[in-house]
């Protein structure tokens, strides 16, 4: 395996040039500049123009050259034709990182972009690596750089690439929100230059970063051999999660028009995640619902699973979309089942699996001592706990229960049988009513139960999907045959 | 066809016994007293207890039968060993309807159970009719009849008969917050009289009733025929939705112990839908939307959309979600993607389909523009609007845009050009950010939608999906050849 290029300079840049800012702050590289500005990065940061004497507080320059300090990194956002000649400039003062954010190059489909993509490339040839173009260039908590001035300088382990920019930011806002935090973020764009392969290359080593996804609608011509043989050193030790769109022909056409990539046949990729232990994935939830349970989890031993539920609709639908998603659930241990009326009565329960705890689901002394019977079967490999928000909203006004305690109770036994049992405990809080009071207090959940390590998803068929997933790459590590999930995609292209 | 049966009494009932009550409102009977009152039911209330002199400010009766005046209807809620000798009671008096909330029964997978359903059985036979036993009864907002305390009273067209007693509150909450009301709802649990086919022959010629709506885990034994004919004659005039559980093992097992249903083979069960113009769904969300979409759409004539979103990454997977739920993007005419240009520049935006507005989604008038001319097109059958409220979110902050007028604009467009052109015309309204400033600015935009008439679904594939479900149903009443959607049960048992 080659050794990883040398990002420092990239990553902790001491200084920054931004081509191209305007007074407009909203848009373009001022769009950036202001981002750098508002997230306090700490080095210098040179704005460049040739028509301002300042922007932004700062004293603005006509070209990267005529900035009379060293620049370790160039964000370039002047209009296309124009791009070149600042690639050129960049190289010529020694600009070692070049981003370039302009669009209108090779994902044009026309031959006038094609050979503008050329150009920049040769104007960058063996004096200075190019980011894009189309392109949101780095995200790096760590060092306080970013693309937009909201975005949190919160540091974690999870590390991303991606082709789309707009997804980038998606995925930003997405971690945050499920408490998942990003070690260094590339947005490729059409990488014209430095690859998926590259950052990849980068991630392995990489000790901030634990965790990789990728948004990625195609790899460079020449790029396929070296991913394959990297996909499965990464896989070794770190998952690499990948959202590959295209899976339809209209999407690989839609994919052509966006970055000019050619997507390939989707059959070829999921053979290729089956030999290299990569998992796939086919939107940003089950993306980042893969990464959340990795992160708050120790990996199942096999897909037999117990659900904990109130109501016995509830529990026969979550039983279908368990099963079809690939998760078995076996018929609790008569001893086990015995154990259960220590806390529920016989009648109107349920203990076979799916358990139906009714509405004890508002003790967590009991709904727990239940879980904990339920998880310690040898037959089970995780535990699926669904709270019915709807539910319990409604029990604690009318009861005039204290919904916190009540939460607090719930995460802390989920917790105990996490650490008693050493299995995957995950936690579904499902709410059938649309409105604001309900998405509160399902938010507020959890956010107490994704605090304590207990990964949670909206719905049942989004975490058994993370589980079956997460059961995949443990297979593949342990005898590397790896089984990927079957879905929608496999049926297409 | 049959006649239906007179329900007069049950769904107007003069006055309703409520029969096992306590001094705890919120258990057992008493829920169903405390619900009566609470939603101010206008006839007689009769709580009947042989303890208590009187709950909730209402005299108690000790039995049905000493009770001085007629009683059209009774709700049980006595233990199971109890229950016999009520019914008995109650058709002595002459009580045309009891509901049993009662569990206890055949569910239990017991002889003892099975007994017990057959003893009920026949003390109602040929003197009161039962509904139940294991089930929460009816719902009927315009009298002002439901079970529980917080449902709306607000009547609207949409018929409901549901197995399950949670699934059926479920669905009360859900068709809220979708802003579609009920007609009538009936949780019909074990149906050891009153079943699915007497309240779907109901509802056939109920002038309130517009769609109707099932959670159905199985059909008593002498029932599949005529459900088969009588499903034929509904669907000729009103959309039958229904939500069959139970299309794994697991799942059909689960069913079994709730309700004591055989769900027959899953096969089967798409094939009579097939045959009947049944749309069948596998979640109260597809449930839902799927009449959402009926209630504010025109049938579409086909399966060919039109999608006009912002962001190259988002439309890709957004072409994916589409056409992997069975949708077509055919490539607009070159003469509709030549008039956008007066709307968008072609640098940087793409009109072929999807079309990408990039950032001037932010502008009602020129994304109205763009819009109106893809749904013209005439091979679009159906116009897909994305709405990323995460990006809407954050300019509105940035460019100190007015947010609610951005949204009165769009919604506006959006129905000008469902009139213009006669054709469906969806909003997605997808947020990344699981945030709840953007689930209230979500709601709030979701809210103006539906309106005035426009379905709104939180992701690409749910709004794909309603499409596909309203194209079937509209080549079944065309053609009488219905092509059910393809969905993941259909290749499982």
């Amino acid at each position: 395996m080659a050794e990883a290029i040398n990002f420092k300079k990239l990553f902790e840049p001491r200084s920054i040039a931004v081509v191209g800012v305007s007074s407009d702050i909203t848009k373009g590289a001022s769009g950036f500049l202001n981002s750098l500005i508002t997230l306090g990065f700490p080095g210098a940061i040179y704005p460049v123009n040739n028509k301002l004497n300042e922007v932004l507080g700062l004293e603005t320059y006509p070209s990267v050259s005529s900035i009379p300090h060293p620049v370790d990194y160039a964000i370039i956002g002047v209009p296309a034709a124009a791009v070149p000649g600042v690639v050129d400039d960049c190289a010529c003062k020694g600009v070692p990182f070049v981003q370039i954010f302009t669009s209108g190059f090779e994902e044009l489909g026309t031959a006038e972009g094609t050979a503008l993509q050329q150009r920049i490339k040769e104007k960058g040839k063996g004096r200075t690596r190019i980011i894009g173009p189309n392109c949101m260039g780095i995200y790096h908590p760590n060092a306080r750089i970013g693309f937009e001035p909201e975005q949190s300088v919160r540091p974690g382990d999870v590390g991303f690439i991606s082709q789309s920019g707009g997804l980038a930011m998606n995925f930003v806002d997405r971690s945050v929100s499920e408490k998942i935090f990003v070690s260094k973020l590339i947005s490729i764009g059409n990488a014209c230059d430095l690859c998926l392969t590259d950052f990849l290359n980068y991630f392995r080593q990489d000790p901030e970063t634990q965790v990789i996804g990728t948004y990625l609608e195609g790899l460079q011509q020449n790029e396929h051999r070296k991913f394959f043989f990297l996909a499965r050193a990464v896989t070794q030790t770190k998952p690499l999660v990948m959202w590959k769109p295209g899976y339809t022909e209209a999407g690989a056409r839609a994919a052509r028009s966006h970055t000019g990539s050619m997507v390939g046949t989707y059959r070829i990729w999921r053979s290729m995640s089956t030999q290299t232990g990569i998992i796939m994935v086919q939107s940003m939830e089950e993306l980042v619902d893969v990464i959340s349970i990795y992160v708050r989890s120790p990996l199942p031993k096999g897909l037999q699973v117990s659900i904990v539920a109130y109501g016995g609709g509830a529990n026969v639908t979550a039983t279908d979309a368990c099963t079809s998603q690939g998760l078995k659930l076996p018929i609790l241990e008569p001893e086990i089942q015995q154990k259960m009326l220590a806390f529920i009565p016989e009648a109107g329960t349920f203990r076979g699996n799916p358990v139906d705890v009714t509405g004890w689901v508002t003790s967590p002394r009991i709904a727990g001592g239940v879980s904990l019977l339920a998880a310690c079967d040898p037959q089970i490999h995780a535990l699926i706990f669904i709270l019915d928000i709807d539910f319990i909203f409604k029990q604690c006004n009318r009861l005039n229960l204290d919904q916190e305690r009540l939460l607090g109770g719930h995460s802390k036994s989920l917790l105990r049988i996490k650490e008693e049992t050493g299995k995957p405990v995950v936690c579904v809080l499902q709410k059938t009513g649309d409105v604001l009071a309900l998405e509160d207090a399902r938010l507020k959940a959890k956010n107490r139960f994704l605090d304590i390590g207990i990964p949670c998803f909206p719905d049942i068929a989004r975490a058994a999907k993370a589980l079956v997933h997460l059961n995949a790459y443990r297979l593949y590590r342990d005898h590397s045959r790896f089984k990927p999930l079957e879905t929608a995609g496999s049926r297409i292209a």
